[in-house]
């Protein structure tokens, strides 16, 4: 088999008797139970994730993937392509939102990739990893946008991260990108997974104005209408439609939860990975934290139609795995708060009247 | 002049140019426009509030008041009064969520005993300074909860421990308590200062049942109706309905903005101090962070009757301070992005297309 087909097998569901062991010592905290609210949601969800009633905490890792899109021919992105490698320049270089918050939040970043347009591997930048598929995909109006082995390669490259990720001692994985005109593939993945209408999922993502956006509409009805045959399977939908960074992404996904490690979903783009790795293995949303609700319209219906609740609604749409890094210290906080907080017992503190 | 009269007038206006100085460095980052959402308004506040368009970020601090409450005796409460007591020295020893917090997220705590019923002064706990107004309040069903004299000293005290917590560097002062019953208090306060009718701004604080929901909202009713007389001034209306908790964290509210210090305010009661502060000096809302919307079915109303936008949604109603403490490492994190993220000249990254 391979790592992919290997890494699917593998995937157990949450251990809801875990969940269970971590809600009890919740419940003999100082506090009046259920009192930490969605913390305390989130510590149970990461004991099952975990398989662990203790919800031990280690290290928390984000996974940074940049790719580019041969849509970007189309006009869907208010920013040029050349962006992509810029960024990928300035996030390696510790300039960029995400390395900011990495740094800040004492998370470790691993930037890898997966396919910009612009080669640099020969000169390779500070603080990225090379794990090219191409030089960006094609323009999936003119084909797929990439080969199916392109696809598999690409999550491939996503399951090896986790491993390394988990090997490296995280618990926790937050996943994010960069990719001049992603939320187009992001948006198409998504219509392609439910039953929401390109107009509704297809937003501004950096800001393009309202030709543009008819432009990406245009673009995202067009391309469920060409490739509409390769939805049946996860592999040959990204390998339509998405991006190598998502594809990575949705790799990722899939290696965390093989590894029992809960990953941290960023925004729009990140959430399409999620709905392709969901596709690929029914249920592995419940593997998953949403990190937030992003500002980029079609986020919160996605959110719906994978039944996830976000941690943080903070109008964030940048990407970059910058609404994940802020989820993440707030996933380490209630851990730690489930860690550290003495029990009734311990501090002589008297119970609820009965 | 009082310390309390003198604070009052020294309040400025937070400061619109400042607000825009911040703004144009914002616009400047290696990021689309406005795609920090929320974290790019929350730096522009700051820096209006700190009348400083370079944002600097210093210290945050955490200032938690304790006081017990002579309507407890209604039997609006799940817990004994003991709680109270017990809990603080809990706080004081590090094993409360508020404890956890602090230490995780790098804050500061400054616990202060204004009128526990249990006088442990003589033989003080660990981490708690005491500055008492008395054995706790007396029943509001009786009488006034407190003198005037009393009211006007635990403002001042909160004035002070504000005053107190910029000479030591703090740039960010949260607020929270620790006080069994103070959630009727809370919603009489609100209740007196806004259109909302108290059936609905008093919720299940630390979980009552309905039995004790419904002796809750009685004694609030009775409150409103004894003391309407004394709801012109903020100061009378705290005497008359207030804990000295309450009191101190509104005292908190007026100081930190007279030294132009952002106040990050917690969940339900201290959203009722934060009213308070507003009755006594207008506007002043607009120098506080809200931390959360609580889960205490009455907040949601109340913010909005403050106008007040939540920074998070956790389902959290604990109190301590415990909402504040996340949301303030959200502002600290919005302000490590404004300083560290490069702009896009100095990234050499391309604009937006125009």
């Amino acid at each position: 088999m391979s790592l992919l087909d290997d890494t699917i097998a593998s995937i157990e569901a949450p251990d809801a008797e875990a969940a269970r062991g971590a809600g009890a010592r919740l419940d003999a905290l100082t506090k009046p139970p259920g009192s930490l609210g969605y913390l305390e949601e989130i510590v149970r969800r990461y004991a099952a994730i975990r398989h662990d009633p203790a919800a031990l905490a280690g290290r928390g890792m984000i996974t940074l993937f940049a790719g580019d899109h041969g849509i970007a021919a189309a006009g869907v992105s208010a920013y040029p392509q050349a962006v992509t490698v810029e960024m990928l320049r300035n996030i390696g270089a510790g300039g960029a939102a995400i390395s900011v918050l990495a740094r800040r939040l004492g998370f470790d970043l691993i930037v890898t990739d997966v396919g910009v347009a612009t080669d640099t591997s020969a000169a390779p930048m500070t603080g990225v990893r090379y794990r090219r598929m191409g030089a960006g995909t094609r323009n999936f109006l003119e084909g797929p946008a990439m080969s199916l082995g392109q696809a598999r390669s690409a999550i491939e490259v996503g399951i090896e991260t986790a491993r390394e990720a988990r090997a490296n001692g995280a618990t926790l994985i937050g996943i994010g990108e960069m990719g001049i005109a992603n939320s187009t593939p992001a948006a198409a993945i998504l219509a392609a997974l439910s039953e929401v209408a390109p107009a509704r999922l297809a937003g501004r993502g950096t800001g393009i104005d309202d030709r543009g956006l008819g432009r990406k509409i245009a673009a995202i009805e067009a391309g469920l209408k060409i490739h509409r045959a390769s939805f049946g399977d996860g592999v040959s939908l990204l390998a339509a439609i998405g991006g190598f960074e998502i594809a990575a992404m949705t790799g990722v996904c899939l290696g965390a939860a093989a590894v029992r490690v809960p990953v941290v979903v960023d925004g729009f783009i990140a959430t399409a990975a999620a709905a392709a790795a969901e596709k690929l293995r029914p249920g592995l949303r419940e593997q998953m934290f949403f990190a937030h609700r992003s500002a980029e319209g079609g986020h919160a219906l996605a959110l719906e139609a994978l039944g996830a609740r976000a941690i943080l609604d903070l109008g964030m749409r940048l990407g970059e795995g910058s609404g994940a890094a802020i989820a993440m210290s707030v996933i380490q906080a209630a851990l730690a708060l489930f860690h550290e907080m003495a029990t009734f017992a311990s501090a002589g503190v008297s119970r609820k009247i009965e």
